[in-house]
């Protein structure tokens, strides 16, 4: 993983990996503006809920940086229609907002400080998300080690969408459970689920780990039942775009039909994500709002109409996977099993 | 439908609709040779049980046409031959050795008359080949009709794959349901799930219901689950390539799936083929051969990589879903419910 990267603060801008463009090249993007942020987030060129997060700390930390403002009211002003643009890419993913709040937060206190200046409040929202982005790093690797004892030596192992490096700031999520059990020296491998329409199972889960030297295999959705039905999958793992209190589970669409097919065949079905996708304000996973994106991304592959011209398609980007169906949930504080109200609770309670 | 057909005979040749092409463009093949029609078979050009069945049948009796043989013992050779080549195209789908074997048959019948003579042979056979097509017409619209109760008004059928006109010579197997039901004036909405790798949903289904004006919506394959917790689906209704004594049912990947979620959610899930498709000689589904097919069909789409080079692909084409999940086979000669080694059993021996 030493050789690439997801998304990084620079001097020039947000740069990040457009994982449009993957597997075929590998072309890494400077934004400037938080326009140019959004719209980034908005076309998937970074996606991942912890990824999302990570790229709207830098979106503010770059609104501060750009802000033309000579005193801490117009700052504060500036700041929040860039928190408020960012707010507005994605609804599903929690991390988003996590992020924004806790930026907007710092940005509170550094103006708060006695001697607060336009510059001093800058220099604290570059530290501070670029601390986001190695705190997700390490919260990764604590949801590995934290993973690590659910993989059998020798598991075959089935993973959805793509909740790897690529949707964090590094490590990954679901693959950091993987990364961890291969590093540990398990035999592992992969079963990455294409993932219709926007194929993040295809192509990101299968190019980074593929990077990594971890054994993958690419289905379609739609061949996991059959897998599962011949024994050829010993767990599921996925990530997480939003946990609710009740430990109901928003992640990409077609994870609520593994988690039931998975029951269906007695295989342990676990969802690893950090604390800050938990949102425990949101009671169950009905509350939780489901992005509906736009007909081309399932009409058309590479530009090409797949889908007769006139007729029209459905697009839930999510789905909710109600928490009985849900093994355990693998945080950097630990695992959360059922009851999840009392287990995700006392995870989030506790201090770092 | 008037305007389009899946197959036909042609002096000069069988004619079939390219259904590699579709939706973008309308082509009509004309093969020549018995090993130009395997090969549309082989390459997906025709498919759909009943209709690689009858494109076996056109394919036998094209080579009685084109045999150079001046006497029976020759013409039973190429007649071999040929059979032996086509049979030897997809392994799953029953009815492609149901139509040879009937072909066969007949061949037998028409080589031991008295007068007989290489003339009169193929003679017989190109009418019996035109007969499976206009039988199998008859079968679809029967099946039609015994389905017909089980659609409610106003209901969201979900359907996967192409089990229609295009799968059949015409009107056919889970969409002759929904076409009889349309054709009976109920409301009814088709919700096609695209069917990866193939796209047979979002590229067949979805073309020929739109040319009967009857509404369908295209939705990737991991959408099921989430529409019918969402109870936005009715019913399942299906096509097969081939059933069990037992009642397992063989069709495109992603049934079985469908089958368990079906079941979860307290739908129907209903299984439609003709009686050509029993093959109460394989006693269960785990007997069934399933097609393992190339890896470009999954890791390609419009010859474009979709994931990386070097990442291994499984694509097995066709999935068993066992007898306990299927709320009803629908047939030309009425409805089989469990137990289904009895109730098939009955149906195969009723006579027609």
């Amino acid at each position: 993983m030493s050789d690439w990267f997801t998304l990084r603060w620079s001097e020039d801008g947000v740069v990040l990996l457009d994982q449009r463009q993957l597997p075929r090249e590998e072309v890494y993007l400077t934004l400037d503006s938080v326009e140019e942020i959004a719209r980034a987030i908005e076309s998937l060129a970074v996606r991942g809920a912890p990824a999302i997060g990570c790229a709207a700390a830098l979106g503010l930390a770059r609104a501060a940086c750009l802000s033309a403002a000579q005193d801490l009211e117009a700052l504060r002003s500036d700041l929040e229609a860039a928190a408020t643009r960012l707010a507005r890419t994605r609804p599903t993913a929690v991390n988003l907002f996590w992020a924004l709040e806790r930026m907007g937060a710092l940005a509170e206190r550094a103006l708060a400080e006695p001697h607060a200046s336009v510059e001093s409040v800058r220099g604290s929202l570059v530290a501070a998300a670029q601390e986001i982005l190695a705190e997700d790093v390490r919260v990764c690797r604590a949801i590995g080690q934290a993973g690590l004892p659910l993989v059998p030596e020798g598991a075959s192992i089935l993973t959805h969408c793509n909740a790897g490096a690529l949707a964090t700031a590094g490590y990954g999520t679901a693959l950091g459970v993987v990364r961890a059990a291969f590093e540990a020296g398990r035999k592992v491998r992969v079963l990455a689920d294409e993932t219709r329409p926007f194929f993040q199972g295809a192509r990101l889960t299968a190019w980074e780990l593929q990077r990594d030297g971890i054994p993958v295999t690419v289905i379609t959705d739609n061949m996991a039942a059959h897998l599962m039905r011949r024994a050829e999958i010993d767990l599921v793992v996925v990530g997480a775009d939003r946990i609710a209190a009740n430990g109901d589970v928003a992640n990409k669409i077609g994870t609520y039909g593994l988690a039931v097919l998975a029951r269906e065949h007695g295989i342990p079905f676990y969802v690893a994500a950090p604390i800050s996708t938990l949102d425990l304000a949101t009671p169950c996973g009905d509350a939780i709002p489901i992005e509906e994106r736009g007909r081309a991304e399932v009409a058309e592959i590479l530009s090409q109409p797949i889908v007769p011209e006139g007729v029209p398609v459905r697009h839930p980007a999510f789905d909710i996977t109600p928490a009985r169906l849900v093994t355990a949930v693998v945080t950097e504080r630990g695992l959360a099993r059922a009851p999840y109200a009392l287990s995700l609770a006392k995870l989030s309670g506790l201090s770092r």
